[in-house]
């Protein structure tokens, strides 16, 4: 029989410090570009490791991040698991009271800040149960004056630590490692736990030649937060295979992403179409030399043809498709053509390049409709499930999980055909919610906060395509008759503001008469956004 | 958490019918070339698995197979695993007491035969204790003449099948998929079992960008025997990832070997280095267009640097060196070039080109030297010990298990070095074995033979290089003071003959006086190599 070695993260960053010595993480901080060898890297790691455990993290214990993407979140991310605990990334975009939900939920035990993001954390330091330390990131010789304690200097803690600390070899596979909240329809997020097993599968996944085929040989680029699903798993696998990696840090710029990709000579790099979006505008505008490029990477929302076309067609820079969300690690389809499709016209390549895509090897989807499964023939449209290795079984501690999860199957909530060829492609949403720019928005939320006004009688929020952003939500209000006239859109948006983040509220208010429902009194989405856009238009006219 | 579903091979044979069933597999067999689409090899699958449930094939029962690389033998490499029954791929170049000896040890119900391997069985059919049913693998409508019993035609078998037969989904990933033995360093061979685990786990590796990188883009032709651990695990990736298949069949050429890679368009093709030096042969005599290949992969023994260079230099074929064994499913290092020496000059490249290469992703590897583990600086030796998903953990059923498997490390039996960038580099040999043409002989067996001869005092019997076949064995007798000068070599040989295959007698007999040893009396084979390397330049000169 075969030995019965787990699936750990250890042997990633052990391979990349063993085989992989001079290569090179290249990590855009505040204070600006520094350079680190995968030696340094992984030394810094242990170092890191070491720091933890003598703040008495243990085996399970949760350690939030609240970071950009730079070489310290890189350590995090090999330390905190390598070493048998659990990398909470926290999506520092959530509004201030989600986030302290999630670190209570999670429980984290220590929290990782970034300097610039010590003052959200300040705000709501009493409302966090759990923590005990607090670990701020910063390239000054000192930390800056902060009410969080007790608190430590990351590199301070690195320079204390003796250097020799050991991961641990007996790790079990089924372990956490990882977690990860995701927005809900409404309410709270919920969390997704990884295993050690699953995100040594995806990374595999990453690496396959048919698949984003992340190589030794690739500069990688993440772009994609590393607060969003492990940036995609980018930086596990790239640790693993001793891929270079450019970490572009915290306020980037289209022009500083094209700079970055110019001279350090990027060869793949993954983020969301708004990011995509406005490099292209940026080179259009000046000249770059994107000739080492050979893929971006684009999901978390789908991506324009006209903008896969424009890089492809007017950049010459391949665009790949893909598809995934956080409780699926997220890789789950990706649009690469098969040998034959190539021969197509490119017209029609780039019809089957705006799908989604096809299966990566180690998953099962299927559409699941009215009737049951539906068929593979690009019509039939219904629920896309999901099953692997790789793909979350329930949310964390959540009630919620019995709606996402059903016989072994993830059900995605997202409306989709698949045709003959295999190629995904999503047509609609079952859950209310809006992807603005890569992140979720809550249409149920914002529709419940609408109507705990006085003036409101009933409000519905719906997604508007936009050419930036992908979606917006526009409300649909019907006031109440003594309010009619009176109440206009500019009360009640700043009656929105003190409960939301600033791009969740709505970019349009429309008043209405009243909202489309279904016969048991459900508004009627599809028929409301229908109505949306035409009045948009003639607003615009 | 993550999902717990399991790494089984059901989901290879199952994705290449819903995502490429247009995809070829190209089959020589002895009645010329045919061609099929995935679909019909997943129906012929299917067939072939309903038919051997009717044979009463269970799981966990083995279901050996003696065939060359056709499309037949592709349909029993997921035809057993994926219906839960153990694929036992027999070497047929073993002896006839051997191959006998290895069906009986694994218990064998069924058997399939290619006709011309029939004869072959006929002859030790009565020696079988646990065959229950033979199916012959023939292109003729009807069965040959043949002594077995009961026997099956292969495809009316499948003909009567309904074809509705389904592969289970509840197959546990570390139950056995396959099995294969490996020649001993004296006696009986040594069976290796497979899991379904091992083979995903090993199929993902091989598609990787900086391994094999199998792609769905390749064509590729395993000429390494389908009864060589797995076909080196291409025909699992293969069909997994909906590469196009060329399978080369009996008795092939290298002629034929040129003409394929022409004519279907092969982009990569694996086998041991006998087969390159044919086919180098053929390139230089003849013309071919072999623009179509991306890749040699060879392996099983180390391959001469003047052929790698050949091939890269004169014909422009990339050339990648591999390492592995029957153990370990076998992929464990690939000389693939890190991205900084691309940038070496030429002879610098081919010097680490020539090496096994370095260390794929998921395995860990160590050199122990007589003081423990050795350092990696390209000089230290040791015996190179492995460690891994895809390594066995043991011999079937076998007390030899513990010669090889010691504190969950396999220990291989090869002297190497790794210098500082991770390259292994085979130097030596600590098991008595001769490797001639990518098979195993065993000098002890050779040994014990000779020495039971009435005329022999001692014999040892050593590897020499050899431009074909890479070693062949050469003996070094001493003769009991009553026979010296009577008995000679042709003595020696017939006296031999019966008892070994043809390509094990070995190709020189010398006679000396006396045969070096170390202080406890065993054969000092490193010094002895040298006073035969000596003598047969002198008998040659």
């Amino acid at each position: 029989m075969m030995m019965q070695t787990p699936l750990t993260m250890t042997q990633m960053i052990k391979r990349a410090e063993r085989f992989f010595p001079k290569k090179e993480v290249v990590s855009r901080t505040a204070s600006g570009i520094q350079r680190f060898t995968y030696k340094e890297i992984a030394e810094r790691t242990r170092r890191l490791a070491e720091a933890l455990q003598k703040l008495e993290v243990e085996r399970g214990d949760k350690v939030g991040t609240l970071a950009w993407n730079h070489h310290r979140h890189l350590e995090a991310y090999f330390a905190i698991p390598c070493s048998g605990a659990v990398l909470h990334t926290v999506n520092i975009r959530l509004s201030p009271q989600h986030i302290v939900y999630i670190i209570n939920h999670a429980e984290d035990k220590v929290l990782l800040i970034d300097s610039d993001i010590v003052p959200l954390i300040e705000a709501v330091k009493d409302k966090l149960s759990s923590v005990k330390a607090f670990i701020i990131m910063t390239d000054d010789q000192e930390l800056p004056e902060t009410s969080l304690s007790p608190v430590y200097h990351y590199e301070k803690l690195l320079a204390e630590a003796t250097g020799d600390y050991e991961f641990p070899d007996d790790l079990d596979e089924n372990s956490p490692a990882g977690m990860c909240y995701t927005s809900a329809t409404t309410g709270n997020p919920k969390g997704v736990i990884y295993s050690h097993r699953g995100i040594v599968l995806h990374s595999m996944a990453l690496g396959m030649a048919d698949s984003a085929g992340v190589s030794e040989k690739d500069i990688a680029m993440p772009v994609v937060p590393m607060f969003h699903v492990n940036a995609w798993g980018l930086p596990f696998a790239a640790v693993w295979f001793g891929t270079n990696l450019v970490m572009p840090g915290p306020y980037f710029t289209p022009k500083l992403l094209a700079e970055l990709i110019q001279e350090e000579k990027v060869t793949i790099t993954a983020g969301v179409p708004t990011i995509w979006l406005g490099l292209l505008k940026e080179l259009d505008e000046n000249e770059y030399d994107m000739r080492s490029l050979r893929s971006i990477l684009c999901g978390g929302s789908a991506a324009p043809k006209g903008m896969i076309k424009a890089f492809e067609q007017k950049h010459n820079i391949p665009f790949m498709h893909a598809y995934g969300m956080t409780e699926t690690s997220p890789l789950v389809v990706i649009s690469t053509l098969k040998s034959y499709q190539e021969e197509l016209s490119y017209e029609e390549r780039l019809d089957l390049k705006s799908k989604q895509g096809i299966l990566v090897p180690g998953l099962e989807m299927k559409i699941v409709g009215k009737d049951g499964e539906a068929s593979w023939d690009g019509k039939e449209m219904g629920e896309l499930a999901i099953r692997g290795p790789w793909i979350a079984s329930e949310y964390y501690k959540d009630e919620r999980t019995a709606d996402g999860f059903r016989d072994g199957w993830l059900y995605t909530g997202d409306v989709v055909t698949i045709d003959e060829e295999g190629f995904m492609k999503i047509v609609d949403r079952t859950k209310d919610l809006i992807k603005s720019g890569g992140e979720w928005i809550s249409s149920v939320d914002l529709e419940n906060a609408l109507m705990a006004h006085e003036a409101v009688f009933e409000a519905a929020v719906v997604a508007v395509p936009h050419e930036e952003w992908q979606e917006r939500p526009v409300a649909c209000v019907v006031l109440k008759d003594a309010f009619k006239g009176k109440t206009d859109k500019q009360e009640l948006l700043e009656f929105l503001k003190p409960q939301f983040a600033k791009w969740w509220l709505p970019d349009e208010i429309l008043f209405l008469n009243e909202i489309p429902k279904t016969s048991v009194g459900k508004f009627l989405k599809m028929a409301l956004r229908d109505q949306v856009h035409k009045e948009l238009t003639e607003m615009n006219e």
